[in-house]
């Protein structure tokens, strides 16, 4: 683990093979998973492990039916939980204080920490994972497919098998559009050129463009991948997930 | 990596020896970190390195001056970061729209996310780290301590720095707390008895209910270390301070 070249050579698996996820895989996962620091040692996420066919089967169309969901072996929902710690301080005598945004964000960070080491370990074990982003879309759906309590919201979802194949590694920008030394710097027109040249000069950015017709790669993300009215439905149907789970905002 | 030791056998450091965490390192543990999955590769992140002792003396207090902020040979926020994907639509011709509390989310889940794989790869290379909670109460301190733009919000610091001893390693619950098969399933009363057993048994438990005048562990959580008064202000001045950054909701 000292040669980092375990974390460089990454790749997000979107194929898996036919080969199953046993119970106990995911249960040594989670035991690595577990060891992630958490707020206050409250572990405030649950994670629910779906493989059956037909859950699974619910849970593809609130994934917009990505190929990657109904391919893999199993679909682990991370989410933030504060029903857990909330249930015990009731049954101990205390007065929970978590239903509301503090508390919300406060177990969605538990929930997503705990899922990266769950991924970087499962990855140590030679298996893939692939994130899916649309568990903060289609929440109320997932939330009631799942059987969620009050203070539990799902924040991300894994996809978990074993790789069909190496596929390519994807793009980063440099490492230092990302990192700021002591205070942020913002960036200048020449900067945003400088970090985005490599990605823009790609021969899938260029097939991106041509495809969707479109003059520039910014203009697939605002126009077709990632709209702002896409951004707003999903931030006011997000919002309602929350607050439908208990946390008041 | 195929032994999962490495990650079970972790624990959080609060106290660092007086060797120096050079910039190399930082780049190179974040050449690691760039690999963790990002939504559509946008890489919506964006980290602060602190290590100037003005700069650590200017935040110390934002997060309650815990000595672990002040000892530690470099302070990491990761910051949610839609300012410079933004800059580059807007360069490019596209209209983004991601000032709203989707766009926050998401970039939170970029940062949160390699802020893990970050901590994973330091832990790897022998360093060890500290979450420091306290981002998400002083929000808009830390905003202005660190200049950060609109669209850019603090998420979670790490302390970071070569361990000066090997901490006891902390308390978990038991995994079958954490995992729901399929679907979730709420926990009775006679489940919350058994899964905080081992934690209501510990000495250390017992040592903070005698300290701090209480009958129960969750009074020590609930009126002492996390109250409702606390997570209610918290939760209304992290709204504003996302919302001064430019993200409406």
């Amino acid at each position: 683990m000292e040669n980092l070249n375990f974390f460089t050579n990454r790749r997000t698996i979107r194929s898996y093979s036919d080969r199953e996820v046993t119970t106990e895989t995911i249960q040594e996962l989670m035991e690595a998973a577990v060891r992630t620091s958490t707020t206050g040692n409250m572990q405030l996420y649950s994670v629910v492990v779906s493989r059956d066919k037909e859950v699974k089967e619910a849970l593809a169309p609130l994934h917009f039916n990505q190929p990657v969901v109904r391919n893999a072996p199993a679909i682990l929902t991370f989410c933030a939980d504060f029903n857990r710690f909330t249930a015990w301080c009731k049954q101990r005598n205390a007065t929970p204080g978590y239903a509301n945004f503090q508390g919300f964000f406060t177990a969605a960070i538990d929930a997503l920490i705990a899922a990266q080491t769950f991924c970087v370990a499962a990855e140590a074990r030679g298996l893939g994972i692939c994130y899916i982003g649309t568990t903060t879309y289609n929440t109320k759906g997932i939330t009631k497919v799942l059987n969620l309590p009050k203070l539990v919201v799902p924040v991300t979802t894994i996809t978990l098998g074993y790789p069909e194949n190496q596929p390519e590694q994807a793009d980063r920008l440099p490492i230092e559009a990302i990192i700021h030394q002591e205070k942020y710097t913002d960036y200048t027109s020449d900067d945003i050129d400088r970090y985005y040249f490599n990605k823009e000069s790609l021969e899938t950015s260029r097939q991106f463009i041509t495809d969707n017709n479109k003059e520039t790669l910014a203009q697939v993300f605002t126009d077709v991948r990632y709209s702002k009215e896409m951004f707003e439905k999903f931030s006011t149907e997000f919002m309602e997930a929350i607050r439908e789970q208990g946390f008041e905002f």
